[in-house]
């Protein structure tokens, strides 16, 4: 008998949709021309390319030119940071940007500070993950270039007040970055409602294939490139185009803007669900993230005395893949800076056991997790000297 | 009747293998997991890139982990010399490169010059398109941190004499990248041998997938990361791994490395013969490129009075695929800087024809396009005032 696999790791990645692969299939072996070739059998592709950047766009409520193709949401990043700066800020500036940013954000911008000359405020975020769109205009400077804040934290689901830091920075006139990486095709994102100016995405994140993403560039930013080279994407993104990988984004896009109300409700009601059983059944326990203001497939929880990578471990073998914070992290003993700067100690913070929710996910795969999960905790402590101690101090109180 | 499609544009992008798109496949449905999760599921796909990392490093004789993939050749490109200047010309130095370098160099090199305060040398070349060895040499200064010189030039194919400027750079402790993305797979090549410390390579010129490549770099090497964020590529490239171009990477380097002496053999000698025919049998034309130190699958011609755009739409229409020069310029009316460089004037620098033949092209395909090449060309010739008065002026110097 094949183990069943539950799969509650959609923010680390998900299954590339088979409508998706299929939509791909032909731009490998028959219609592989490269898209800035003159004969029509190539040329053609830069047509299908224009047609997934305008699906995109119709997304984001963008332009279709306000769409540029990149290699995925780390570079995105990248790009707008790097690139921004250097525009508008060439001999140093000021970036804002928060405490519990994605590392491709947060490193990107310890390299402008330490060996560029840039200078970076991380903006503190309250108990549940947010961020104070006052403390983001309280920060700014003359010399601010930048303002980046994510829409969605990838480790406990927190949706920012994106649309009020938008209105801060247009009034004070600075560009706007936000990595969507966890949102894009998740949650509805409108880029002049909500005052973006450059948002990053990730095609691997919403049933796309990985190594594609984009970088939506409002019209009238100076950008720079972030790789030079040929004249793709109107000179702004050299190298050859991705077309199978663009040709799956744009599937991708398509799908989950279909589906995106139906996906919404379904999985917010399955993830309250977990949310109430976990909180219900497994004591001294905590949910990290905001309780409302969540993705609808977020469920992370810290317990008290249980190691993080035990617990992943002994789920692996129940069949069951999650993980403890960001896969892109996974390289890494330290504990998460994201559950750091919500205020949890260190021990805590490495006991945090993040599930995502996907499209397939069932309450019956939600009602096993939860009846495993308990069982393991509870193994896992009746293990901890640590437990044992406070369980004893208990006994010696009452 | 379905029209038959001669493609002989193989350096612009080569179709990807039917075995390669096999094996990526179930990377995108079923193993589609996030290599750095700690269930096993996805966990086991770090094994299996690591294992394409192997075979793609036995093909150079390089180490496994010398390998760090990419997005493609000019991420590659764009990674080797930024963050070489970074790493070792803090606060400027010198790079030498060649004037015929793909624009992943060259206008990278004008970023670096422009925007970063660093030298740049662009090395002339002879009329057949070789660096002189003794021309990098005396370009060395105190400060210079990089020499950048091409394995094989992606217009006329000119193979550059790698092993003695890998042997200068190594006098003089310089590093030495070349950009090997026409020649990977395609000619032999040793890291050691031939003193390369970095080297570009691109998936999809070698029958692999677009939006992949990577770059090698020698043990030793200070490296700094180019996209910064996740732990990923041993913390040096971030974002998540792109496993099913990897895989297929992988495949697409083992099966050339396994056909590569065959398919030398086979295509230089289609090769000579095309452009035999060409030169016997089209007056006013001349093979650009070195006739000898060549790759073996690049033909290219500039004709007299002849304008490579007709030329190309012309050929288009007889179903055959070919380039004037290089794809990721086409989106630009200038004349190809390769062409400029090795002194053709302006109006010839326009006329030129590139054709890259694959392992499928044949005799008969061959013959096929120099017969209507011919014809092409005599067509466009009599539509053309230059050549009537040419014409003339010969006749009345009889």
């Amino acid at each position: 008998m094949e183990k069943k696999l539950i799969y509650l790791d959609n923010a680390a990645t998900t299954r590339t949709a088979p409508e998706v692969v299929e939509e791909m299939l032909p731009y490998f072996t028959e219609r592989f021309g490269n898209p800035s070739s003159i004969y029509g059998f190539a040329a053609a592709n830069k047509e299908e390319i224009t047609k997934r950047r305008e699906i995109i766009a119709g997304v984001l409520g963008a332009k279709t030119d306000e769409i540029y193709f990149t290699a995925g949401g780390s570079e995105s990043d990248n790009w707008a940071l790097k690139a921004t700066a250097e525009a508008y800020g060439k001999n140093g500036g000021h970036i804002i940007t928060s405490k519990i940013e994605h590392h491709a954000i947060l490193h990107t911008c310890e390299y402008l500070e330490k060996v560029r000359g840039y200078e970076v405020t991380y903006l503190d975020v309250d108990e549940n993950g947010n961020v104070s769109p006052e403390d983001v205009e309280a920060a700014i400077r003359p010399d601010t270039v930048l303002i980046s804040i994510m829409f969605a934290n990838n480790e406990i689901g927190t949706i920012q007040p994106i649309k009020e830091i938008g209105a801060i920075a247009k009034k004070h006139n600075i560009l706007f970055h936000t990595d969507a990486v966890q949102a894009f095709g998740q949650v509805p994102i409108n880029v002049d409602e909500m005052g973006i100016d450059m948002l990053s995405a990730s095609g691997h994140k919403l049933n796309g294939p990985k190594g594609i993403g984009f970088l939506y560039i409002r019209k009238g930013v100076k950008i720079r490139s972030f790789v030079h080279g040929g004249a793709q994407e109107r000179k702004r993104r050299a190298g050859t185009e991705n077309v199978p990988g663009i040709i799956g984004l744009g599937k991708a896009a398509e799908l989950a803007a279909a589906s995106m109300e139906d996906r919404m409700k379904r999985e917010s009601e399955l993830r309250d669900y977990m949310i109430q059983r976990i909180s219900a059944e497994i004591p001294y326990c905590r949910l990290n993230g905001d309780p409302v203001k969540r993705l609808p497939n977020n469920v992370n929880f810290s317990f008290q005395f249980v190691e993080g990578e035990s617990l992943l471990i002994m789920l692996d073998m129940k069949g069951i893949c999650a993980s403890s914070g960001s896969a892109c992290t996974s390289g890494s003993l330290d504990p998460s800076h994201v559950l750091l700067a919500i205020g949890l100690p260190h021990e805590i913070a490495h006991g945090s056991l993040r599930m995502t929710l996907g499209a397939d996910t069932t309450k019956e795969d939600v009602d096993y997790v939860v009846d495993c999960l308990k069982d393991i905790v509870q193994n896992l402590r009746n293990m901890s000297p640590l437990y044992e101690d406070f369980v004893k101090k208990q006994a010696k109180e009452k």
